[in-house]
């Protein structure tokens, strides 16, 4: 019975996750769905990387918490579409609360869309929500045993994202470990290694974002 | 249905837990479920506990993770009652885990068992387990507003401990913010700031750690 039902919930899910994908991308817009622990950085990233694209790309942000509005009024100093998302006691974000989004944002206005996930490891993992590309994202203080725990999100990424790497000098990491950790997950996926703090390695996942798009531009165009 | 098969699932888990707490109990164990996001320092706080209450305490500990077998092989070192749970998929531990986790314990030679949870803020609050106190813990590199953004482990926590104060020299916190978050949600509820890391703050912890154990045994008297 249980099962059945948390598959109806997941079925009802991607049917509006596609519905999500085929809006986005007849606005020619290219998503990325940020997952991470709490307090690993991901609205740090977000206000950095829109400070670095300001002018040079359009961004839209989506952004999950159980309460308070204090991502979306972070990042709204740096970007005039942004949507917070409160999920109560919901412990990731679903298509459902995208699509309630995307309603509230001015999809003209926008070319990349970073929906920043509920801070949890474990639960977005599962849920379609019709982002084009899925980022993992793990910081220096979080441990270099996160990887080897959280398998699901690092088979399931397009891309893994080390971040505070300004913290290194103060916290005991072993990077060959966390490396070679992922590599016998998902031997393939890009691991890139930032501090939004400092900006360094910030041109990497700069490069990365803009090939998101450019990306997503061309399939259209092969369409 | 969902919400049905929702509650069926917590009845059936509250039973366990019931059933839990009394074979707890009828051993004179005073447990502790330890709550907190990936990464904020709960397998070194209890590391640091084993080795400070060595020979004065007899102390068990059942760890959650989705993968691996590490948290367990590093708390081995300083204690002989461990058992680890792997969840799978699964984003919090259930007391029919821990009911299983507790017939592989030898219970006679333990009178304070450690719960460590998954690396997860949200989920493992909803589920009892059968322990005496639900303990949050909230590092300073999760970030000042982590708070405010889980009420529920604010409100549900007999003790709040904010971790890792060796490296507020090398990130921003606002102390004050956090702690009147803190306040707003649960006004009376202890907060104790330490760092497993340099020792500081760990005596006030463990002063607490062992009047729990007491007052197990001294509610155990008086029943």
């Amino acid at each position: 019975m249980q099962v059945q039902v948390i598959e109806n919930v997941l079925k009802v899910n991607d049917e509006i996750a596609a519905e999500n994908r085929r809006v986005l991308h007849a606005a020619r817009i290219a998503s990325i769905d940020l997952i991470g622990a709490p307090g690993c950085g991901k609205t740090a990233l977000i206000e950095k990387t829109l400070q670095m694209l300001a002018g040079k790309m359009r961004i839209g942000v989506i952004v999950g918490d159980m309460a308070t509005q204090r991502d979306a009024d972070r990042m709204a100093r740096f970007c005039d579409q942004v949507v917070q998302i409160n999920t109560g006691k919901g412990c990731h974000l679903e298509a459902n609360h995208v699509r309630r989004a995307i309603a509230r944002l001015d999809l003209s206005k926008i070319e990349l869309l970073f929906i920043e996930n509920v801070g949890n490891l474990i639960c977005p993992v599962g849920f379609d929500l019709g982002q084009d590309a899925k980022v993992g994202i793990f910081s220096v203080s979080g441990g270099d045993d996160k990887a080897a725990k959280h398998p699901y999100l690092i088979v399931e990424s397009s891309l893994l994202l080390l971040t505070k790497t300004d913290l290194l000098p103060h916290i005991p990491f072993d990077m060959d470990l966390f490396t070679a950790d992922i590599r016998k997950l998902n031997p393939d996926v890009k691991l890139l290694q930032l501090s939004a703090k400092n900006g360094e390695g910030m041109e990497g996942w700069i490069q990365w974002v803009r090939e998101q798009a450019y990306e997503t531009a061309e399939a259209r165009t092969r369409q």
